[in-house]
């Protein structure tokens, strides 16, 4: 997995404890160690796959016996019936890992998926798509590989590995000129500076302080048309903030680089997975995925 | 709060290690260390207020210096332009604590703000509100919590803290009858057992396994009612599976005991709070929330 | 394992971190990495077996080349003489598990041969015996399942997963039944209540209340006969206090349906188990276990 | 405290969050937030008292507002109704700390008290008493602070910092002369070398060898007093195995140095410690424990 | 700090854990729990100061106590002689934390004094002195703020967040130009991309494929100062490896912009600090570090 | 590994964790996931090699398909050009790995290397080198393991395992005499007493209390000798303060049993050990390590 698989193991590990407190009452009081079933999971809806080596994970951390055979990759578009995986062994281990592996291909399709929507509203005009801070406590490296899964970009990271100036830096000292020239002091070469702007002239000093990317906060399709015609290439354009699907391909027309959007991490819609129990229906192959 | 000091503490710690690795480049390569400002988050949205312990702890946890007055507290009611809390003090905390608190805040409001408008629906009936174990890996108490203020119930926490019998399990021990036959003979006596039922067939097998609890998976309204009937309060009666915010209203007025809405947790739409920087505007008072 | 892997792991990460601080320089400075020896374990008294697959996995994680073959598992009964397995593998391996390996099935095994006492002692009874919270910390679970192995069954396993309530609730909330109305509004459906009485008429009270279990706090034989009379199976009642070996029958006999003995875990007396070096003595295969 | 606060403080948050899944339905569902109460710890037996600073720590993880005065202190001799603490403040925060505070404080106190009796039953001869690395997993630490405020001493905490030659090691280097031998080129300057010998041949083998302590492994006590009179203060003696408080003056008499007894932390009986709500009973002074 | 409290807690705690395994024997043992004294941290040679709110929290993090007042600050210049802080409180407290907190002390102080000795040595030309990935495990983030106190700058801080491009990569992709192009598709905007290079060639190709910034690996000033004229500020170059003391102004002076020096945090000379006990020597403010 | 695993992955983790924020940008943007290489590790100086065994682990940590064959072991002589170890596999996991290993290889052969070369400086004397406790936070155990494959022998662990009286200590006792006298007292009989002096009238006390290690602190040759002539073989001294290569010589020749070296640990200069791509070169095979 592109993960690291330590990471992956420490967020499998908290939400098996989370879920079990040293029993499954219901499958250890009434399954046999040694008891064995098949099982498949199946697409409920129509998008993108993100989460399976994680699911497949989780099976291998809560005990030997089960047998995992991915019919599906992670970047993959799926549809209502398609069959992702089918499993076969010890069913108290089944039991135990499905809920911890549902919940995670749920999430990280649902970002997956609605990532892939929006990039492919913007089709065909300059503007990528990018994920933002605004992540789920714990997981934040799985929800920005989900972004990428769905053919999205991130954003930066953390308040470490990327400079954005805001109101209350750029206040602090005197202006966006000085701001960024004592910055430029400080910071390592291999990162970029972003600036965030509210009106044209913010936009023009940005440009005289020569930043690399400029966030346009907020601003109507109109004026960022100007912002993209008065910049001209000397930096990255950024659009955030208030965007819908509705407004979408309105802003990526105005010729902005990059639409960051806070919703595709936090504001996920789970996407639709079932692990159904019993061996895979006859013709289930025809359903499969295609990558 | 009544959540656990050191469950909160952790998350947190998890939240800021995330986003902040060693240092903020923004803030303190601009800023002096003693740069104070005044900051105050507001509400974006109409609904209930969750996470303003977790939020007001993040400052403290980030480092000393920062004055966080809360306005309102969890569970109240609030709605666009109220004011949630006030902040003074270093400026260079209260950003590296801003995303943070946030993402909290927006995330746990947001399903305290859902349930309540599910628990809103189905006023007047008999039927309670519940969470499911499809949960956020990591912060499932935390989420728990948010369905609490949202005044939803909590189903159980996990494997480990109820039994709910479902079709392989049932399937493994020949029946309903000899699975909770079975599962009293090992299972403590603080527990409930609830079984899943599809058919009403299942149902009058589960009654007559003096099951706690029967979950009526997937049932339309009609069979629900006649399931009711026939069970005329020897056990409760769970729903679940496919609700929506229209579909609601009509499973409560079927009598069913308890509604169970998976999505209030695997599903959450950030509820929109700001971090304001500045003082506090005028008039803003009238504004506060009423709890 | 009916306990998670990753719970177990941790417990014996913990164990082996606090046995060892980088080195153990008897075995290290001594014999060669590649030293093998044989080894087995040998039961030194009577009682059931509890904590096998603990043991075969502590030598799995202090390195690799061990071969642990289980000679009795879990929940036998054992006696004197009996060989529960034998080992054959890295000397150094072995010594440095030795230690964890024999404290956690000794503690373990001594929890359920004590509970398998009780439990022997209660038979013919409607009486179960169950533990209490008052176990060793960070081992709950582990000390849980032992009293499964024993044939106990588990009281609730924390403060979050049962609702008990005790004189300041009642107190707080002026009375039983306001106690109860006011619980049963906010609890899940999936929890039972218990009250803890001490006389017969807060007895009374608690059945008027519908409480699901009442336990009777330090009765005496007399009146708990009494208790049983007037409940007559409208709850659950539970035992609870000062219960000795010689004591205990008669417990039981008065008609409670649960006898909780806190001293199964918070007193726990080891199970004498040896781990010899070298082959297993001759004829020593018919003094194995029997489960 | 003589323990660490860090290592203190993680084996507290270990308890409280086994203890306690978010909420503790009973007390935050019954009791307001402000509720507040008196209470008092008392002993209901009598010994020595070990953990009250765990105690008081307990309290102060779980929150604010929990005044704590203690009355006696780690070490102190105790008896029966001796009033130990006294408590104040916040209801639900006594609550949730009661039982992990109590489990400490009883399994603590339970291994003061035993090894008090075995120091007292030894008083006047040479012998002092020592623990073994059979402890409980995760609290080694704890324990052995137990030992000394019994008045018992520490034998080594783990496998790196004390070597003690058995007799695998022995076999492997050929005897015991080459073993310690071969022991000495690698050891470190701070460490002593303890032989473990099983008959007076090998006794005066490792007189022969320099090793700094000679345990002599369940030997009788005439052996043992015979060990003694040759090894004429050459090297310390340790008895072990296999002792009782009957059978524990007559070794001592033996002239040994050194006892070393597991069962002091091995099979610990849990001392009787109850903390009772209300205000501290009149004249509950004149009962207080005397140092 | 300008770390995160949480980030030097947890460094702070894992030396804690492994200086004090439950007991100082030799503080313990002698000095009575509250036994004060005096101390005063001093400087025993010439360089920058690092580490001192470290220090004082170690301090805190033992037990209460203890009095800390600092008399100099991160990134002073200090010189033999000059007092850093002065104590008083708890001896067992301050013998407790002494080690941790001068281990830490005299290992940033020392990367700061060499990165200060760099930063002196290319002052007046463009350069710029660097740290890289060559860094302590556990402790990087320190290490990096190490290296900011003493007038150096950040190199990337880990493999996500800044993207490098070496043989290996280049080879993969059939070029420089393709390998930066296909990166360009996938990389976020906030991330810039080097390239090294070995030969003048490989730099005419890197300066087409319009890296950002370009590491001359190991060349001779000749070659750079000609790389230097090449690239005519389309891209800032970086020249690494084998840099001495001796050749460092001679690299500055060929016109790169930054030179990254592995040795800054992987062969660190500790500064040394001792602390003294005893109250301040007289006439020693006017030692004192001026910042 | 004479390491126990689970420390060493526990350190390896912390390390792959703080290098791989969930990606490693260059790496997964260019390479398939199944593009494999071969690549090899090279001494590049004269020294002593450590850390093999964690190099080898740390590619197995970061995920499957990675072979590596050692070709040296810990504790040989290495000279410039040995290949130390050959590796195929997966290129990513390679990449992944690298850093981590090659900075724990450089970091433990550095130290290895530089006690082998204090250990030849005093062959032929009694006198034998040991490390101390002015350690890197979080891998004390490594670097102490890294000293005794330099031949070197280690130390007290830590504040517990080892006593060693210092000013402070005796003047709060009033003496050496009473200190020793009081510690005798309490500590366990596994543990040596040492004690720091820094006068042959000190000494004298020291030897008088039957001091079993006497640490001459900052003393000049002459008087060492002065002080192994007094001591005539009573206690075992310590020498240590300000050795240099130069003066270690003179040192072990006055004949002191042990010089104990803080920078052993504390100022490593890293040894350069190079990860080269591609086949291992003809001819490589004669230019092999002898262990």
């Amino acid at each position: 997995m592109e993960l690291l698989q330590s990471y992956v193991d420490d967020v499998i590990l908290r939400g098996l404890n989370e879920d079990i407190n040293g029993i499954d009452v219901t499958a250890d009081f009434l399954l046999s160690a040694d008891h064995e079933s098949d099982a498949y999971l199946m697409a409920k809806d129509t998008g993108v796959l993100c989460g399976m080596e994680f699911a497949e994970r989780v099976f291998a951390l809560v005990g030997e016996g089960v047998t995992f055979i991915p019919k599906a990759k992670d970047g993959d578009r799926i549809q209502y019936g398609d069959i992702l995986a089918t499993m076969h062994g010890k069913t108290r281990t089944m039991l135990k890992g499905e809920r911890t592996a549902l919940n995670a291909l749920q999430h990280l399709s649902g970002i997956a998926t609605e990532t892939r929507r929006c990039v492919d509203i913007v089709a065909g005009t300059k503007a990528t798509i990018t994920d933002t801070r605004k992540c789920m406590v714990g997981i934040r490296a799985m929800q920005k590989y989900a972004v990428r899964c769905g053919g999205g970009k991130n954003h930066r990271f953390n308040l470490s590995d990327g400079a954005m100036l805001k109101d209350n830096h750029i206040d602090a000292c005197g202006g966006i000129i000085p701001a960024i020239t004592q910055l430029r002091q400080h910071i390592g070469h291999m990162m970029r500076i972003e600036v965030e702007v509210r009106t044209l002239d913010e936009l023009r000093e940005a440009l005289e302080a020569q930043a690399d990317i400029i966030m346009l906060d907020n601003m109507d399709n109109d004026t960022m048309q100007e912002a993209v015609r008065i910049t001209n290439g000397r930096a990255l354009l950024e659009a955030s903030g208030g965007i819908t699907h509705d407004t979408l391909r309105g802003v990526a027309e105005t010729g902005v680089d990059i639409i960051s959007i806070g919703a595709l991490t936090h504001s996920v819609k789970a996407f639709d997975i079932s692990m159904k129990w019993g061996a895979l229906p006859l013709n289930s192959d025809r359903k499969n995925a295609v990558g």
